[in-house]
């Protein structure tokens, strides 16, 4: 009987555990025994595996839910790393590993189908495409991004009725280090001009802090009222972190924005008390994956609308946070089905072909029409690789999307209110 | 032909829209004409209405979204603004008023009343009950709180599921300025002593920081992970806002944290700047609404476990924010139902009751079966009041919800995942 190690990497999503059961659910099919991994690679090295089958607990009971059910890793494995694991999957009598995730986690299968080769042992390596930040190259979509964008819609959505509920300038900073896929999925029930979100900035595309606030003011005259979805990515002039920037810190440095530089300097100070703190290449502590562009920015505009209209606009900052990845609420139901079956082409290519690879969701979309299938690429073509918003779906003044934007994203995520 | 105005105040909810179709699809069919008030009792005074019918926009379109389709208002009149008032309602010619929204609201109402009442202009005042917090006395729950509930019980459990995926330590930042109603939510899909949230913060037990860490670092040491549910109302031991608390900021003066005052003082200076800052009675800048008891605690956490266990946790904090009251995912069935109702029962007690009132929604819970029904009570005994969380429904050790909680909730929030 041949044996398969399924595993799963990086940050989980709303349908990253559809993803293991088609794995689980096709192998078994196949008379192929399936171990899961508890935390991806780490589990290889301390031999922590669960048999798994569809008709059980985990895969039985938390299919359905969000969060990797058998735990995720952050790990990346250097050639020691792997000839440790082949160790203990030799023990095991593996045939087959399916690694479930985004780019990291397919360099990391890619390094693993490598090392194997090096070593001469006969592992067939698969990556399962996996991410909310919808970077993966090769592929149309990610599954994780169908949900993580419907979430993300509702929310901005919501979130703009109550902005005309109690008129005011509200800030959503959204998830996607380098890709403004997720924050692009803000503007999916917007019909109107006058509907939120007003602005949207991407990292594909540099703001400085005057860029922004001149737009939200011209808005919030306009209007009355403006929201904002800006990705937790945004980048400064000079192409930097928008709180590293030197090009940002040197406009927070002028009145009546000092104030904001003494913000980051202390927040800073308290990363560093915690021991955990990182510098970035200007020697500034890092702050992203806190609050702290949702604070600066909230309170920048406060600061300016106090300077030129005599007093501070109602302003408030949201970081949506985890929640754009792990709500338990309603998923996109083609991203869950097409979850799925990535997971099932993973384990029919491995039965069928005698190769490794990537599993990659291609689609076409054609009058109206939308269907997605599988095919296998390289696992070279994806490992460690970013796609990025093409420019045709984001507007000329880089502060929205086009409706070429709307028509590639909205067969992915559900009906949508509104 | 009879007149009605009706009109919407304080934050918005999932499903107050619902009552406002409610009130003008049931007036409709009784033959009262309706004109809906821009912004609630600022409308008033600006003659701003628009005529309303079920069948035509706003109401046809926006029911089933979030927020307040014609515009909210904090606004509480005196005496003179009513006066005012009347005098434009005489102009239209208006026989009742329909004002929906939560105790400030229902105080409003009541002020405009009792200024009708001395004023001899024949006006009946109905108060239709909506709040996410829950907190309205002589309810047995409010409209708006069951969908709010059913996000924050939907999005705690996704967030536990991804602390299980990467474990650390995850803090959640609940809405409720003071009452418990929505922190105690975050606890309605937990199963196990395993499951998240292992802790839960409610306005109605004073912490200090000292405890929080103390529970936190427990639950850590146990099970490698620990997931908190905080609500934004927390006090310190001193009975004042956490951050306020002269209790807390002793705490955070001594080391290792007193980077942590510094933190605050920054974040003081600038909301001072924006010339917006509230005082509070001690002289501190008022940071309620922003996110800084999240930054403070994800930072408190990670200086703890730096300074106990020789590594900062993995800890982040999410403040849940305005998506709590306007995701416009999926409501609670049961709250869309009562909230229509609410607004139909406002008019039918209008139309055949010579009174004044505020309806309560009142509710039956017996052998696993759960009815509710709308009743009139006086204006005078919900205007302006607070309803907290009962003693038993929170642990004996303050950091939990019991079983009859769990019991009373969970008819009203619809059927939820696992």
């Amino acid at each position: 009987m041949k044996r398969a190690i399924v595993a799963m990497g990086g940050g989980p999503t709303r349908v990253i555990n559809r993803s293991l059961f088609g794995v689980v659910d096709e192998a078994t099919k196949n008379g192929i025994d399936v171990l899961g991994a508890r935390h991806g690679f780490a589990g290889f090295l301390k031999e922590q595996f669960l048999p798994l089958t569809p008709s059980t607990p985990p895969v039985a009971t938390l299919q359905n839910l969000p969060g990797a059910m058998i735990g995720s890793t952050r790990m990346k494995p250097n050639a020691q790393d792997c000839v440790k694991a082949f160790d203990v999957f030799k023990k095991h009598g593996i045939n087959y590993l399916f690694y479930i995730g985004g780019n990291d986690t397919a360099e990391a299968t890619s390094i693993i189908n490598r090392e194997a080769k090096s070593a001469g042992y006969e592992l067939r390596c698969f990556h399962v495409p996996k991410t909310i930040d919808n970077d993966l190259v090769e592929n149309d979509h990610c599954p994780g991004y169908g949900s993580a964008a419907r979430y993300v819609a509702q929310a901005v959505l919501g979130d703009d009725m109550d902005v005309r509920s109690l008129p005011g300038i509200k800030i959503d900073i959204i998830m996607g280090r380098h890709a403004g896929w997720l924050v692009a999925a803000s503007a999916l029930c917007r019909r109107a001009d006058e509907d939120g979100p007003h602005l949207v900035y991407f990292p594909e595309r540099a703001k400085s802090l005057a860029d922004l606030l001149g737009d939200i003011l011209k808005v919030y005259d306009k209007y009355g009222r403006c929201q904002v979805a800006i990705s937790e990515g945004l980048l400064g002039p000079d192409s930097v972190d928008f709180i590293s920037s030197p090009f940002v810190r040197g406009e927070l440095q002028k009145a009546p924005f000092t104030p904001l530089i003494g913000m980051i300097e202390t927040l800073g100070k308290v990363e560093e008390a915690s021991g955990g703190a990182k510098k970035d290449t200007f020697g500034h502590i890092q702050l992203s994956g806190t609050g702290t562009l949702a604070d600066l920015l909230a309170a920048a505009v406060k600061i300016a609308t106090f300077k030129s209209l005599g007093k501070a606009a109602r302003c408030r900052a949201d970081t949506f946070g985890y929640l754009q990845r792990c709500y338990a609420g309603d998923a996109s139901p083609v991203d869950v089905k097409e979850a799925e079956m990535v997971g099932r082409k993973a384990v029919q290519f491995a039965v069928k072909k005698d190769t490794d690879g990537s599993v990659a969701l291609k689609a076409e979309r054609s009058g109206g029409k939308y269907r997605a299938r599988a095919e296998l690429v390289a696992l070279e073509a994806v490992a460690g690789k970013e796609r990025f918003l093409p420019t045709d779906f984001i507007n000329a003044e880089g502060n929205g999307v086009t409706e070429a934007f709307v028509e590639y994203a909205r067969p992915l995520v559900g009906p949508l209110p509104r």
